[in-house]
């Protein structure tokens, strides 16, 4: 078991990463004195909820919580305010109160949903996340906490630190492949931005990274939540250097949006976002190599590194437009300088990332 | 033309209040150098919107802002999720970036609801108090914003504190009169938690105030507004004493609850309360003046202070059961020690409530 302590000052908190905790959850809220006179609210997902849900309730309740639950429905569907109020519905009906706890227990929806919960439900409750998925290792850090607009993703949310991070690594098992590989998306980005020799390590592990081997996992996932609590810490509330964990996502979150969240998941389509970073920085100048560095490691991993052919420029560059990174209308953007390095580029034109979404049309994937 | 100062740390903030403000909003917007790049988005109701939209759009064009405008149904329904959500809506098609401005023009709905919408939209972006009742005298200071959940008060929001409360007092002149007299009972309550002399002092200048003299309106506004910003200052996020501004809240949120938000206003719901409130005191062996007094206060200003025949005392204390104030179960009441001092006590029990509900149906209003 690895903690992790994220630097924010009295906002500070730990990450419990290893093997097991869940079962263990109710000593760890114990330890962080949380109220056993207060309900504590269990937001999952329709997929985690029969393989997980049971062992935390238990843990809470031997340990004489009372808990609640709500099950919402797997996908980015569910980071609806739709959904919101239906979860805010469960939390005032079980009685929660001011001191009570809302867990976050699944993936990046579950966790962005019901982070949102907390920071809103009384105007702000104590959070617990227990992320199942390895995209969480990212979500999970940082407090930022949202649900989706129909016209654009993330759109309404807040900044709420959670009191703690259970990472327990044995859920990851349960997995679809098809999740690993999207998760793993964001821990590649964590070395793209920051460490080379990460990105070297990511590399060079793929494969026991793809097996789940829990050693390695516990490693990587630590390594990679380190970085994004690195960043956070230096600017929690995105004013600069936090950008930077958006390499990728501009684009990413339009090729989520026209797919009407479902065609992509956020690690794939974040994925190609990174190839178009790249190719818009070396179509600036940068070595060809850093394009080619960069497929050939998120390929390796199963990764789309390419713009799938059907999709509509007009229609991508259109929820591009709607994304809120376009500060004052200025199309600002994450380009690598090289491998485990960035910058923020607040100059890129449309002309240079429509360039970068038609040449990424005629690459080929490489698997 | 006065300013106060609320002092909350790195979040403090001005309270510029006198006359003719609103056609100087642009200038004062140019002082604290909000950017003229993003849009600004002014939320206002259906009846403040004829009266004042056009002067606020027209100062802050004639400066070079751009702005968008959201006018809501007038009325308490006006704070929920779903408005909530058309707001946002408007806010990203008129292109709002994370350096927008979200202005509330009007009273304590639309603050409570733009300012909910200023903190979440993109996770939080500067707002702009431009109060329009007497009651938002208290609404404007704090930092608390909400939505109403169908189930119960202000379930949903955050605290998130203004750039600016820009309050024009012009703008009181054409207030329904019982509007004005619900407004003033915030600020009877001012004097009532905390300053004996503001208390007298209101009581003496009952028809000037309710004749809305400008002067003493200025005086009796900034008063009301320093006495919050002092018990906010010292605790920001309601740990201890803050819960003293709830006086008459606890009661008054659920006679506001049970006439479906229309029978009551606000300020008429909390005027029962305080005089609940003072009643449960008196039973627990405080002297009956207090009681006298505090009545003759609130009803010279034509405040209800008996409760209704026709409100059933099952349904009060069932919807006081859903509200916030009660702490891990137990009931929390501020309850007055004498004429501007208030304590919070934990242990009132749902049989004094009810004491006091039966024997305030006794009582006869005067007026
Ligand atoms: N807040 C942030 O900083 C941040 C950062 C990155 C991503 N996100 C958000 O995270 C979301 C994506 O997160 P995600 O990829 O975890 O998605 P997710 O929560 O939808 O989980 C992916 C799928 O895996 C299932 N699942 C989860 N855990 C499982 C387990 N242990 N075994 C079997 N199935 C399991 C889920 O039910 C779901 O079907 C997006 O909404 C994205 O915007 C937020
Ligand atoms: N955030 C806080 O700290 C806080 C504190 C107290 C009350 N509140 C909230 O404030 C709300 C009540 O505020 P309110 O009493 O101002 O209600 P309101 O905003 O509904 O205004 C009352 C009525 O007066 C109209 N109006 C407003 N200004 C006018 C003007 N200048 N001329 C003519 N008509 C005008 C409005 O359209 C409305 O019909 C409640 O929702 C309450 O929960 C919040
Ligand atoms: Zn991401
Ligand atoms: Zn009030």
């Amino acid at each position: 078991m690895r903690t992790l302590q994220v630097d924010l000052g009295e906002r500070s908190y730990p990450i419990y990463i290893g093997g097991g905790l869940l079962a263990k959850a109710g000593s760890y809220f114990e330890d962080h004195q949380l109220s056993k006179k207060s309900p504590v609210l269990i937001v999952t997902d329709d997929h985690v909820a029969p393989l997980y849900l049971k062992q935390v309730e238990e843990s809470l309740e031997n340990s004489g919580y009372r808990t609640v639950s709500k099950v919402v429905k797997a996908g980015e569907k569910s980071k609806s305010l739709g959904v919101f109020e239906a979860v805010m519905t469960t939390a005032i009906e079980g009685g929660l109160d001011r001191r009570s706890v809302v867990v976050a227990l699944g993936g990046g929806v579950v966790g962005d949903l019901a982070g949102f919960v907390a920071a809103s439900y009384m105007r702000g409750v104590t959070f617990v996340q227990m992320p199942t998925t390895i995209l969480a290792h990212d979500s999970s850090v940082g407090g930022k906490v949202a649900v989706n607009h129909h016209l654009a993703k993330n759109m309404i949310g807040a900044f709420h630190q959670p009191e703690m991070v259970l990472y327990d690594v044995e859920t990851l098992q349960s997995l679809p492949e098809r999740e690993v590989r999207a998760g793993l998306a964001e821990m590649v980005k964590h070395g793209l931005i920051w460490d080379a020799e990460f990105a070297d390590w990511c590399r060079d592990h793929t494969s026991k990274l793809l097996a789940l081997d829990a050693d390695t996992l516990v490693y990587g996932l630590t390594k990679g939540c380190s970085i994004k609590a690195q960043v956070v810490s230096d600017d929690e509330r995105e004013l600069g250097l936090r950008a930077i964990l958006n390499l990728g996502h501009t684009l990413g979150h339009a090729l989520e949006a026209i797919g009407g969240y479902g065609e992509f998941l956020h690690g794939e389509a974040i994925s190609i976002g990174m190839a178009a970073a790249a190719l818009i920085a070396v179509n600036r100048g940068a070595d060809r190599s850093l394009y080619e560095e960069t497929v050939a490691l998120l390929s390796g991993f199963g990764l789309p590194t390419v713009m799938p052919k059907h999709l509509d420029e007009e229609q991508i560059i259109g929820a591009m437009m709607h994304d809120k990174k376009f500060k004052e209308q200025k199309l600002v953007f994450i380009l690598p300088l090289s491998i485990g390095k960035v910058e923020i580029v607040s100059d890129v034109t449309v002309e240079e990332v429509r360039r970068a979404i038609r040449d990424l049309k005629e690459e080929e994937q490489h698997v």
